[in-house]
């Protein structure tokens, strides 16, 4: 990546590298957002409590497979850029991605 | 707990040990569906990554929670009573609050 | 299973459910050690930042799988003696299931 | 940083980012090691299933945290020199780190 490129990208989407899948993250949280009612309409039911343990295995691993395309496109377009740049911005950067991902792996 | 009132909570609530909080649940299970429609607006309005993790970190958590939960009110009622009626019935209960607590480990 | 089996399962191994496999789970915490003196060569000859961190995902790996064949043993055995048992007894030990649980998935 | 300083560190410890902490880490793993071995001592004299599990929780988190430091300064070291070099190598390092991130959230 030359640093021409690295500019471009920044003034597209600079911290914000998902932007190129935005329609795709949409429709991954509208459908978990959708695991979600379906879980109250579970509970409202009474259906079985394994069930709705299965149910949210299930949301809960989708909601990880986003957190970490998220954070696959962070380091590969703001990271990279950050980088490039250089200096305490870069530091700063790299110290609120490396908090992010603690948060995920212990969540 | 004495067989009695074992046979008394199976009458009630046989495999659904969550129900005395059934409310409770359906808040919680509101608030997270409330959840997955902010990261929408997140996604939609271009937020920085960063934020967006976080916030998936924070729902992830509550929805750890319910989780752990349900599952502790399985074990206290439903397996209870499983254990009590004894027999193919109980090993069967056992084994799938088992492998929902492996799903849950390693989701 | 029976009060009589039950009786039999607490002489033998009350609070102790893995007892049958005990050889099982040494020599998988064995291996587990290997592992950790594995990665202190690794660090100790420098290699790289990604081959230690696979090696450790793997160790970690292995050892998730020994807690959760500890914990399906301690559901299937303990727990169904102890609420065959009932009482207060039962109400601690499943108490304390599930808060071994609740470390288990947030650990 | 600048880049002179960027390759000072590459000649010193290119991927190896964990190098000024080495002996903090040797010894982080000493420690688990010797709680691999007190599992194996707690398995040998048959202890309470549920003790066995505790010790169990604190040595994954102190592996996972292991993980985290070695990580954190992998982004900080090799991924940042690896973006100032730019080029296929940075995008084949940024793939490895989100790769083990994966596995480290999956773990």
């Amino acid at each position: 990546m030359t640093t021409a490129t690295a500019t471009t990208v920044t003034a597209q989407d600079g911290g914000r590298g998902y932007l190129s899948n935005k329609d795709n993250y949409l429709t991954r949280l509208r459908r978990i957002e959708g695991q979600a009612r379906g879980l109250q309409a579970m509970v409202a039911e009474e259906k079985y409590c394994i069930d709705i343990l299965t149910q949210i295995s299930a949301m809960t691993s989708a909601l990880q497979s986003v957190a970490l395309g998220l954070l696959d496109e962070h380091l590969n377009h703001c990271l990279l850029q950050a980088a490039i740049v250089g200096g305490d911005q870069a530091d700063a950067r790299m110290r609120e991605a490396s908090d992010a991902i603690s948060r995920l792996v212990k969540s």
